[in-house]
């Protein structure tokens, strides 16, 4: 009898979006003819730029000539991409990176969510608390968990690290063993950005515990403060230690495209005895699991990454930028609590009168029609939260702030 | 300390096709300038068709304008596109199936690797014998084997169901018990269909048994024998027992846009007393470890699926198609035996004079330089066999025929 994995019935609830959809869908049927403000999912609203636009339609006229049609790329990427992307950390960031540790990808989420699946089950995982949901939801499915424990609203097996007002959102290293530890800077959800000497800490501990960090950077081009680190790499001794992992979809508007890219170092220690073992295990896990990312979004990736596609891309983010700024002056006027908003599209907004995070989004919903992401949502440490995102055209956001100023 | 996982160092060695390419780089450096004619990799060859071209360049014009962008779509794929493919089974097959049965994908090698993971790991696996390396490498890395073997050229753990010529490369449902059963038809790399009878075996097995049968049907698109199945949902009882994967990459050239569909039924049974709950694992999967595939590939899907689409894909289909007869037919001229080439793009070829699959593979390569496959590569059944694709440009299949017949 075929029986279905037992680790997916230990996770403890939906898919947070889906069930902020839900809700949301719910809230319309009782108010028709209504309209809901989306401030909730990191979702892109402005257009793809010219330059990048062109590229990938070029790439379709190619791929309609038979002299230049191909197939199937390389499951690793395209060789031009990989370029691109070595250049880029190159010039941007002085990092030297080889161009085999280059993986690119759908998308940050798949690699975020499978990346666990090259560790040993016994792994012990470390992970900021509140967090992108993925990072829990597919070590809980891939095994490397224990079951929910509704006490503390939390897994057992689970090393998670809280992060809020006292620390400003940046958890510090975990006083227990972690093997694999989740970063992500600028932090989804807090909007938090770590410093070179926090991010330090971590590699630090990493040497120490032979530990492995996996460090989600997709909001990286959100970065403005002088000195703050936009790779991992940037921070001495992280390329033994340190897998990174971005996306095109939060500065080239590829939510929908589907682009990214996983940064594999061959030197990364694991295991002592064989120090690329990690390497070639990601490597085999995309070559069969995976079959390269659509040639024409790897194109568009191309192109974003040349001077015209970053000047376009800096613009786009520049853009949504303003947009946090608009909401948290506008939230602060009302008397609210914001964190981040400054580099990054995330404005972290404390719950008022000792309201929960489902019950200020449900009362932002009822009252002002925003749709916000309930900060507990992102795990045990972001009750008390709600995540607003400036992911909107302006007048909506203006609209949306004007609401919320004028009903809560 | 972070560790490996260790179900990846069961995998016996590199990826199939890679090996090859590293071989054929390998000889190339010892004669170059010569060309190697390549009939190995089943990769396309002809461009996308005008009006799947226009469809996605239309996607993208769309995606640049402010009004009509957008960005993240449902994991589960495009509504008009699971409609269109709704529309189809309907249409063609005359199989009903619900829209919510549909999970649309960046195509069927991620879908065929990852289907594994919603199952226990106790679940015990057949496979046919030879078969595509994905469902036995996928298997093996999720931890649902025992190692491997080199003493039968296999994994503990895993049933094989051996075809060869004594059964028309048809295996027949196994005597021991299985909970998965993988099946492709046509098959790669054999070439061989099943008939409505033949699996109905599998079907009828599948219910005594309680098993869940994956059933991959990337080559559905080019099967012309009257009365065989092009959907295992044709025969009756699969909708409790069976999931089909597919692909646009075999008949629209999609090998590098990226797109397919796997339809995972809510009435599957597992577990007797839940029997939603593969198609909840699924969609719980396919939510948290993909983000949808991309919005350019699933508008050319769309068209790929209308009036005029299905004219293209099936003009591209019948060019492979009078390839494949040509291989065969040059072939047997020089006294080889082949299999398949009919309802298929391969033409399974048997190495003569006892000749082994990577001996008759240098061998066509040193004397005729020509790629192909060794069939030994697919398991162990494929030993003595290599398979022939059909994808490549006319003149390029007429002169590696043309070399074949007057060097070996």
């Amino acid at each position: 009898m075929a029986r279905a994995n037992e680790y997916f019935a230990r996770l403890s609830s939906g898919y947070l979006f889906p069930e902020i959809a839900r809700r949301i869908n719910e809230w319309q049927l009782r108010n028709p003819g209504k309209k809901v403000m989306r401030l909730g999912i990191g979702n892109t609203t402005e257009p793809i730029t010219p330059h990048i636009a062109k590229a990938m339609k070029d790439k379709i006229d190619r791929l309609s000539c038979r002299d230049t049609y191909t197939g199937y790329g390389d499951e690793q990427g395209d060789t031009a991409l990989r370029e691109a992307l070595r250049r880029h950390y190159q010039e941007e960031y002085g990092v030297s990176l080889p161009l085999d540790a280059f993986f690119v990808s759908d998308g940050a989420k798949s690699d975020a969510a499978n990346i666990q699946s090259i560790f040993s089950n016994s792994s012990i995982i470390a992970t900021q608390d509140p967090a992108y949901p993925v990072y829990v939801d597919s070590n809980v499915a891939g095994g490397h968990t224990g079951s929910y424990n509704k006490a503390y609203d939390g897994y057992e097996g689970i090393v998670y690290m809280r992060a809020d007002e006292s620390n400003g959102f940046v958890s510090c290293p975990p006083e227990e063993h972690a093997d694999l530890i989740y970063l992500c800077f600028p932090n989804n959800p807090t909007g938090a950005v770590a410093t070179k000497e926090q991010l330090s800490a971590f590699i630090d501990y990493a040497h120490k515990h032979k530990s492995i960090i996996i460090f989600d950077a997709a909001y990286s081009d959100y970065i403005e403060t002088e000195g703050i680190p936009h790779s991992i790499y940037e921070i001495d001794g992280a390329m033994d230690c340190a897998i990174e992992i971005n996306s095109f979809s939060k500065n080239a508007g590829f939510t929908g495209v589907r682009l990214g890219w996983t940064i594999v170092p061959e030197k990364l220690v694991c295991e002592d005895e064989n120090t690329s073992l990690l390497h070639q295990y990601w490597n085999r896990r995309q070559t069969t699991f995976f079959n390269g990312a659509s040639n024409i979004a790897q194109a568009g990736g191309i192109a974003a990454l040349d001077s015209e596609g970053r000047k376009e891309c800096a613009s786009l983010v520049s853009y949504y930028k303003q947009n946090a700024r608009i909401i948290r002056k506008g939230l602060e006027e009302t008397g609210l609590t914001c964190y981040g908003g400054i580099d990054s599209p995330y404005v972290w907004t404390k719950c008022p009168s000792g309201m929960s995070s489902w019950e200020f989004f449900s009362h932002l919903l009822e009252k002002a029609h925003v749709a916000t992401t309930p900060g507990s949502g992102f795990g045990p440490a972001g009750e008390g939260f709600v995540r607003i995102s400036a992911y909107g055209h302006r007048e909506d956001i203006e609209m949306a702030v004007k609401s919320i100023k004028e009903n809560i």
